[in-house]
């Protein structure tokens, strides 16, 4: 025997859009990468929150096709003009280095600085975010409107960093529920200083974290904070098969701004998380858009890749390329707020909580209706705020429980929502004229 | 070898319309009800025409997950004024007394006497109908302006009922053919004076099964007088296994009134009596429309209950709920009329022509196509009014004739019409071009 | 390992209309039908380009359900008016006689005349094109103006041919390539002086034959140059199930008419040719049109029926009765052009493009994806005019060669052409990331 559907209401809700705000606040600063030590700084913040499991893989580790890089620590990087001013200034913004930037200390003329240093013409105050991970390069960016001012003359460059042996870091939490299978929430957490793309994403995911370890679920839920990419894959290769224990899951970005939802379905297109989140959006009243599966993105790339094949989508607001602050200082702390935050995690909610109702049932009365009057159902219906729906409810409960539909291929069909079937079915169950379908193990 | 396909031309149908109508008239003052005198009556008036089989199920019987009930016996009902007038009076009108109402005489004030008065505000002249089978209760129904200017006082209520031990009466046709498969008509028989529903149901089904019973035809036609929802349980539960020997059927009802027709798909959804009807409407030229299965209506809730799951659809006019005089006493003899009855008729006869000529052929000559010229069949098409249609519908039976495809499919590939369909296919079998393809038993 | 995907430029195609346009000029005069020298010498004609094999089938030889008839020679057909004036005369016009007449030379009243004159009345200028195949009958066509103008009195009416025993012929050309899955083009040659229908089909099928024959495929291709219906019959009859080697097909002819490119499904319906030339259609950025299989049209007919069911389709410009000059004589070299034919060239060539492109290939690298860079992939997307639509095509071929997509599966779901995707494919078997996924024999 299960539990009742877990339903997080208002109260537990409220405040928590600001207290995710507050920690987008605190760990704004922080210079992340795929390595490093703003990275580490960060996985520790949040471990004073969850018990976050920290596994580290070493320089030089193949996983899969790839290589887990050197770790990279910043401490400087400026650019002094002719005259010895600092006119780019690491300290004032980290986005001012180019991630993963090789030391440099040299004089440069004009010409040959340009080819290191990285603007947005079309937007001349933004600086972009700009990484050189796998190739041997170094970089400085900054405000289109600073660097077309800049005079001819001789300039210092100072990039103070260094690339050494160390560990790829990433944390790891695991919620266990009454099965084995798991739900899998993944965020990147190698971006620095941008707040939609992707402290969003570590701030709603730790709050889902830290919400789900309080209740008991149906399912085991893994929270994974990775840096993109090279994280994704190390986990992976790391679990090799029991990656396959994860049933339904979602990379989490991008959940801060005031865009409509957008759903990226994961690769199999009709997976259940896939109609869980449509169904969700659907009857949210709110506008949203459903895009299929393509192999550009977030880990969803790696989680869908073809020898795996996850049921894993992308549930964000504006995503990747669809802002134009997207990976600029723009995307900062005014671009997301706590309502939009607490908005997402009420959506993201919602979909856990049709996951774990989503159950496969069998009408235990299956030749004829059963007479819902004997059994006090006709009460119950009486009672309701809406009697006629969940009478309607309770019969199309009955007639599709026949081991071929789930409570979701009821509310599609039936077009009532999952929570008024979901409810159907438990008053059901209560009069006997349910069991729950079991699988062979 | 099977015969032609059946066809009910317009000699057949003339002054069908009427003699369904006088039935009506007949039949229209009798109370009805699931149990009881007038539906026993009714029953006999039909054994008149067919020789209907009439099965008793005694009060107390399981049947799935029912009882039957005991048997209702109104014999007279009224309410008397404050000054002794009968107000209401059960002999103006059956519908004055609720179904099953239990037996009471007493003296109630008009507060009292009110929560037991059944009226239609939005309707002020109409009686509703109204019933109370499985809960113990007494009532009485009336129009809405003749109970708003009832004065305060002490009235007289009398319900002069009784429920005894007795038998649940249904009506069983079977009309046998080549074969022991069945197609389904099922009507209810428990709605006092109400016209469209059902008794334009009655009359039409009754009319179809004498119709039926004049030919040879290749499926069995078992008609069914039933009176709703428990009856229909008790059918199923009596016959078990065997009713898995229906393999097309139609709830019947509504079938006299003015509105479009109105088709309701088996729980299937696609079953070959779901493709026949909505083939014929296609080609009828008359608007009309089509719904998917939902589990509340008529007694194809009990048909296609998940256990059972049979093709059984409804073809109906205007449907419960539809109309305002659903379930009024203004569901009269106005309502319906022998023009739309005989509309009926023929569209519910050309279903059973569609049913009984979709077969499925192979061409005897699949290679390549034959040569028609050799075999005569080009004096054939020349012979006919559309000649090129004929051709095409020759050419499109013997691509399709591959095993794969019904009569029904191949009309629906080619959008030629299925009796074009079917002509074609007798011709080409006349010309040993096509064999009927033979199931495994 | 199969070559690189064989690929026209405009170098190959440069000059190609004219040639099939003087080819038409060259074959228009010859008095063609399904048998008799002028066919014969079409054939002839076609042989001093490609080794076409000439396949003959003796009068009475039963194929499939048809017996090839006699040979029909045609030498002189007149009708002399009353004063003796030849007022129609074969020698000005080879659709003047009505193909397989029979030989007659009688006096004849205008009355007795007229059963036997063929006219167009909508269109009083030209001259039908009637045959009389396989029904015992004479006639002459002609303009109606013509006709109608003819005085009473009595005509000498002439048809000078012969019905003999002799051989249906059709020729057939077979390049070979790395597979023995054959790829079929078919064309009829049984149409006199008519250019669209079908010459053209004729002077394109060459041409394509040509083309072919200079380059190493991995498809072997079929080209036949048969009599319409009876000689698609006689060949499929001859060969037996090696028609099964036939896996692609397209039916050619009115491909040098003006009128937009038109699709005709195999009977499958979704046949990897249909497929192809869908996708090659959608990607011309032109207004074509796609229809589904109908047992009516050309040799599709007979490569279509239910006993073969080969993946045939036809890909024509204004196909029959689709342009009103259609079996009439202004079916003449002014309705087709140099230009037209090219661009129908151009389009089927790319059909074989596609074709031989088209593979299924398994990702070796599947577990997440594979580092890019590390091979020198990203330098050869910046070498592409479109790197970003290159590296999209990378990541979705990777994605997708999972075994269970072709790559004009993956081109379709990407959304990007065959030729990108294809180019992708080939960039990525060069990095040992694929390798062609093998059936089993």
């Amino acid at each position: 025997m299960t539990d009742r559907s877990i339903r997080w209401d208002s109260t537990v809700l409220a405040g928590r859009g600001s207290q995710m705000y507050s920690l987008i606040e605190r760990l704004y600063p922080l210079c992340r990468s795929i390595t490093g030590p703003g990275t580490e700084a960060t996985l520790a913040a949040l471990q004073e929150t969850i018990p976050l499991t920290i596994e580290r893989v070493p320089t030089g580790t193949q996983v899969f096709d790839w290589i887990v890089p050197r770790v990279w620590k910043i401490r400087d990087a400026y650019l002094k003009d002719p005259s010895g001013r600092r006119v780019i200034d690491f300290h004032e913004s980290n986005l001012h280095v180019m991630g993963y930037s090789r030391p440099v200390h040299a004089q440069l003329s004009l010409d040959e600085l340009k080819q290191h240093l990285f603007t947005l013409p079309e937007h001349p105050d933004w600086i972009p975010y700009r990484t050189s991970y796998y190739t041997d390069n170094w970089g400085l960016c900054a405000a289109h409107g600073l660097v077309s001012a800049l005079p001819e003359g001789t300039y210092e460059v100072c990039v103070d960093a260094v690339l050494e042996d160390g560990d790829l870091v990433y944390g790891d939490y695991l919620h266990p529920g009454a099965s084995k299978e798991e739900v899998l929430f993944s965020t990147h957490i190698c971006h620095p200083s941008l707040c939609n793309d992707n402290l969003s994403g570590i701030a709603l995911t730790l709050m889902l974290a830290t919400l789900i370890s309080n209740v008991k679920t149906r399912y085991s839920y893994r929270f994974l904070f990775i840096p993109g990419t090279i994280g994704s894959i190390a986990w992976l290769s790391r679990v090799g098969e029991r990656a396959r224990a994860v049933k339904h899951g979602l990379v989490v970005t991008c959940v801060g701004d005031a865009g409509p939802f957008r759903y990226k379905r994961s690769r199999r297109g009709n997976a259940e998380i896939d109609r869980v989140v449509e169904h969700v959006l659907a009857h949210s009243g709110k506008k949203h858009h459903v895009y299929d599966f393509s192999p550009y993105g977030y880990d969803e790339r790696q989680y869908c890749s073809p020898g795996l094949n996850l049921a894993v989508g992308s549930l964000t607001r504006s995503s990747h390329g669809q802002y134009p602050q997207y990976h600029t200082s723009a995307d900062d702390l005014n671009l997301v707020s706590a309502q939009n935050l607490q908005e997402s995690l009420a959506t993201y909610l919602q979909v856990i909580a049709t996951l774990e109702k989503n159950r496969v049932y069998l009408n235990t009365s299956p030749f004829c209706e059963p007479q819902l009057g004997r059994r006090g159902l006709y009460d119950d219906i009486g009672a309701r705020p809406d009697p006629d729906a969940f009478r309607m409810a309770l019969l199309w409960v009955l007639n599709l429980s026949d081991g071929a539909h789930s409570l979701l291929d009821i509310a599609e069909k039936s077009k009532l929502g999952i929570d008024l079937i979901s409810d159907a079915a438990d008053s059901l169950k209560d009069a006997d004229l349910l069991r729950e379908q079991q699988c062979a193990p």
